[in-house]
């Protein structure tokens, strides 16, 4: 996949120029010198030589075929450039040029123009204004960066330019190699879904870095990160806050859900790991880069000194790893193997004075412990150390293994020789325990990702006629936000249980639907101009008898018209009054970028004071949401708590799915609220309560 | 303040030795070796010269005045050492030697006996099992480390040896300087609190930096650094769990406690900045070193790439701080000094072809705005990009403005002169953006609390008499659970509502008693047997007349003697029953550390299912205790949420303030609970419904 711009057969650099001041020449030379071993094609419109190549006036006069155009000419020269890339074969472009969607205005519709070329031609680009692309495997450096990177296994993309210079001058002095690195600039083609996918097929790629600002298709990113997680991690930072949508919001989940909890969930559902700083974000690709996947979360320490191991503790206990514990045999040969002033329980300290034999020991030991997943090696630089003896014999030991291995070398001046051998040999190492703490904390997350059922879709058989009818009726009727009598439609078609409700256009006849329905019943005004019902007292509950309830319709009817004369008036709903249960929120907004974003919390002052509501995006399985709801802070409460009976959470599960359906079947509806939901203890259901749904405008 | 140890006017090295393996060569050498200008001592059993040094057999044989010894003889020749020392006049010590506590048993006793001798002379010591001490301002190195570190403003103490040695060869590599650098050993004598004390007084050290896995007395520790923070900025990294009381926590308050939420307080009331990492700790250090102090929280931003100020702005937003709004004048003199393309909002974007000069038009603006408090540079690697000769404006302009400047210059190869120059030039830089965002965070915070209100204490008249009374009473009855009436008393004697109550011992009493408080009343069963007394129906609430009081007294009475036959059954407490108001938790843990630990938080299932419970430590302020109640998570409900009218919180602190005062003058209380308090709306006080209290068994 993309073999066109990461291994083309030829390359022609459009924009080629003999002036070294201009980035054509830069871009050339740096395709020249780097060891690309297909052929080389400078295009300009009069030179017959550049570097020493023959040039062309144009692709199509040189010779072909040619997979891969670099076009490094102005922007308004750039559609012609591709139509003669067109003519001449060329399935790959990368353009460098500036002065598209980036400038606005005509730049934005010249990008375009660019896109509708490149889709006519069947061919794929990067950018347009971007830096260019990088890949090790075949030494194509076809970008003006200053440098190449050392040929590794880390993949990166880059929706800053700039950042893509700083990371390769930083990583050149670490010893950092990449297989491929990726400037996306604009993104008009490919974007970072189509890097994943490519990149995910290619085992070279062991880890996949991306820094974004945003995200162009949210459902299609979930979709193959998904995909790719399963066996090649992927890290993103994610940055910039998008700017809120301008659309009012006017429920209690669109309220709290936004474009970051959006984010979050897609990273969440999708396994890519998010990183908090750029630090993070290498620390971690590192670990995934040189060291074997991990298979649990049971960390041993082997470390020469005290105060470093009680930091690495601390570090693995705050981030919910374990300490692992050794077996017999383990424990027999550390005491055996070191001295008697050693520790020979998890953290092993081989002691100040220990020299590489003593590491040898403790280090082969808990490695070959099965209840060791991975290993984590503190050395201070003491008097008698061996620190480049100590690191050959670390990375002996983690190849032997198969296990991770990770260090941290604390120190600097006296370590140099063996951090160069650490790297070398593929041992991630950290200036302090805490990054290698956050590392195999990372490499634990994607463990329990990896492995993770995957869950099932479900689809509920549910009556979407009716739920056209309803839309189509508001519609016609000018409105957006549904009245309760609709909302309550909806909800029944996708089979969620409501309190029995009728509707009265009298006194008598609530007095009889009251008796029908039997009694406590609650009433309330039903106006499709009326959104705010308690505000103008148009709500009574527990109404005990027929006489109450024949009062209570004109206190209702009389109040609603007093109220607001033109409000169109349908009646009073007279409703059975339901028991208490737990009162739980389900609610759906839609992001612009992710869609349906779903969130459960428990209804009232949690919602509101403590904002306590898990969100994730449709589509969702049944894991999904258990996970879910298991992530609310005040999970407990559903549960059980003070010797309560846990809540029904198969019903609860059972509505959000429906929702989920719902919501994903008709794109719609842009907000709804389910609040409350009464529910009941463990085998006794739940009632939508009340609910609103408000639809596209 | 300690000047026998860090600026002696001669120094004795009692262990001294030809041998260039043994450690007491090698501290005589680094004392030799990194210009110490006073007089330097061998003291050796034979020999009489050493490294070229007249030796002495003692110290008292030596020519005197001698200010310090520092020893390295094995352990059980140390007490003979400092008998000599006491005989010679010599007033400090540095025990290198170890042997002592850390390995227990005898070693335990040996430190005793050598604390004893140590007070005895009038001597302060640093150790015993030490690294040594560093003192850059008199150039003493008086410990066996590798290396000396350059002279600087950073004041470092640390609790491992290895993370001295790791720390001064990490460093050295970065051209980081310390002022003093001492290894706390056993900490015998002097511990992080004397050293505080001392170098808090010293304005040589700008920052002081400690690494403790745990601090010997807590309120002399707060108290030093309370002091201490108001001008020098103190940063910990505290590691290590305490191993958890033996003693068993029977109250709601103990049992959310602990080590943890106590150290966490004591950093928080006294203003130390506590680092989560040790990367942290020195990023943070280096901002307060070099850079001025800072006076507001507004931040400019001056980038020469779009990613990377995104990346810097989400970190300042996310952290609490602000991104500077400019004044009309510098949004001028952006807009003339920079290119059309520039952007000159915050963050000013330089633009990828930036040289020094618009770097200088952009951060000398932006420093001259009165609304901005500090600035943040960002440099990434650019074609044309002029790294050093930026590096000399930023340097130059920090220093014209007098804010604090720091830098992230994000790469590697290319910037390594620039970095040098930063660092000499006293310009903090980070490798990325987020680390800088840290160092800023933490010089904000030290902002807020060099200015915020110190706050007064506070001291109720209360009825101290009545309190010792009933404590007499119980322990001379055995107990050290105070039963309800006597939780009440004491209560009571310190100023709180508590709602009207009797004591009755018949049936008829009862009902007697019920009508003079008036009804609804409640009733409970009264015996310092039963703790628990709703588990035996032991409790009746809403007793409406005479007749039912009479009825429960017989119930209840019934109960408990079915209970428990052996239960000493003082009576049934007849009560009057309160109104409802919100539940509100106040709490003690007695904290073996650091005392009295307080904790206020909304009661029921928002302490047992969220633990929102906030911690401080006594004695408080009516300051402390409004930020203590601000600082719970469920604030909001006792602002008033849903239109329910505010708390009275008055009456709230008050009560925190009571109770502080009550356990700090009573310090045989080891835990207790009033749970709950009923708090009324603003204005209308508090009523303390139910309370435990338990003395040190």
């Amino acid at each position: 996949m993309l073999d066109a711009i990461f291994a083309p057969r030829a390359v022609a650099v459009i924009g080629a120029s003999p002036d070294p001041a201009r980035l054509g020449h830069r871009v050339l030379r740096n395709i020249i010198d780097h060891g690309y071993a297909g052929r080389i094609l400078p295009i300009h419109p009069r030179a017959t030589t550049i570097l020493g190549l023959a040039s062309y006036p144009t692709v199509s006069a040189a010779p072909g075929p040619v997979d891969l155009a670099v076009v490094v000419v102005p922007a308004h020269a750039v559609l012609d450039v591709v139509d003669d890339c067109g003519r001449a074969g060329v399935t790959g472009l990368v353009v460098i040029s500036a002065g598209f969607k980036e400038v606005g205005g005509a730049g934005r519709m010249l990008e375009q123009q660019l896109l509708e070329r490149v889709r006519q031609y069947g061919m794929r680009m990067i950018g347009p204004n971007c830096l260019g692309i990088i890949d090790t495997t075949t030494r194509l450096n076809a970008s003006f960066a200053a440098l190449m990177p050392a040929a590794g296994e880390i993949a990166f993309m880059s929706q800053s330019g700039a950042l893509c210079t700083a990371i390769l001058d930083w990583s050149a002095e670490r010893g950092i190699g990449f297989s491929r690195f990726v400037s996306l600039g604009n993104k008009a083609d490919i974007d970072e879904v189509a890097l994943l996918r490519s990149w995910g097929a290619d085992p070279t790629n062991r880890v996949i870095l991306a820094y974004l600002e945003g995200i162009a298709d949210g459902p299609a990113f979930i979709a193959a990160a998904r995909d790719v997680t399963r066996h090649t991690p992927v890290i993103a930072i994610k940055s910039g806050t998008t700017a809120a949508g301008t659309r009012a919001i006017s429920s209690h989940t669109g309220a709290l859900a936004g474009s970051e909890r959006a984010y979050e969930a897609a990273f969440d559902q999708s396994g890519v790991l998010r990183a908090r700083s750029m630090q993070e974000l290498f620390d971690v690709a590192l670990a995934f880069a040189y060291q074997p996947q991990i298979g649990g979360d049971r960390i041993a320490i082997v470390t020469n000194a005290g105060g470093p191991g009680i930091i690495a503790t601390d570090a693995i206990e705050r981030s919910g790893m374990r300490l692992a514990e050794f077996g017999a045999a383990t424990l027999a040969q550390l005491r055996a193997g070191l001295p008697a002033t050693a520790s020979c329980s998890n953290p092993v300290d081989v002691i100040g004075d220990a020299r590489a034999d003593r590491y040898e020991v403790a280090l082969s030991a808990v490695l070959a412990d099965p209840g060791v997943d991975a290993a984590l090696v503190l050395f201070t630089p003491q008097a008698g150390s061996e620190p480049e003896r100590t690191a050959e014999v670390i990375a002996r030991l983690a190849a032997d293994h198969g296990k991770p291995v990770l260090t941290s070398y604390m120190g600097g001046v006296s370590i140099g020789p063996a951090l160069a051998i650490l790297n070398h040999r593929r041992i991630p190492n950290y200036a302090f325990p805490e990054q290698a703490v956050a590392a195999l904390r990372a490499m634990v997350h994607q463990y329990i990702w990896r492995t993770r059922p995957a869950g099932e879709r479900i689809s509920f058989s549910v009556d979407r006629e009716r739920v056209r009818a309803v839309f189509a009726r508001a519609r016609a009727a000018g409105r957006v936000e549904l009245g309760e009598i609709e909302a309550r439609d909806v909800l029944a078609a996708y089979g969620m249980a409501l309190p029995r409700s009728e509707l009265a256009q009298s006194p008598g006849q609530a007095a009889a639907l009251a008796e029908q329905i039997g009694f406590p019943v609650v009433m309330k005004i039903s106006s499709p101009d009326i959104l705010h019902k308690s505000d103008i007292g148009g709500v009574r509950l527990g109404i005990a008898d027929a006489a109450a309830a024949h009062d209570a319709y004109e206190v209702i009817d009389y109040r609603a018209r007093t109220y607001s004369r033109d409000a169109s008036i349908w009646g009073v709903l007279v409703q059975e009054q339901v028991r208490r249960g737990r009162e739980v929120l389900v609610g759906v907004s839609r992001d612009s970028q992710f869609g349906p974003l779903i969130g459960v919390g428990l209804g009232g002052i949690y919602v509101e004071v403590l904002q306590d509501v898990a969100f994730r995006l449709a589509p969702l399985t049944r894991q999904d949401v258990r996970e879910q709801i298991r992530s609310i802070r005040t999970y407990p409460l559903l549960r059980g708590v003070r010797g309560e009976p846990p809540a029904d959470l198969a019903a609860l599960e059972d509505i959000v799915l429906r929702v989920a359906q719902l919501v994903e079947e008709f794109p719609e509806i842009v907000e709804m609220d389910i609040n409350p939901l009464m529910l009941y203890p463990d085998g006794e259901g739940a009632m939508v309560v009340d609910a609103r749904i408000i639809l596209q405008g």
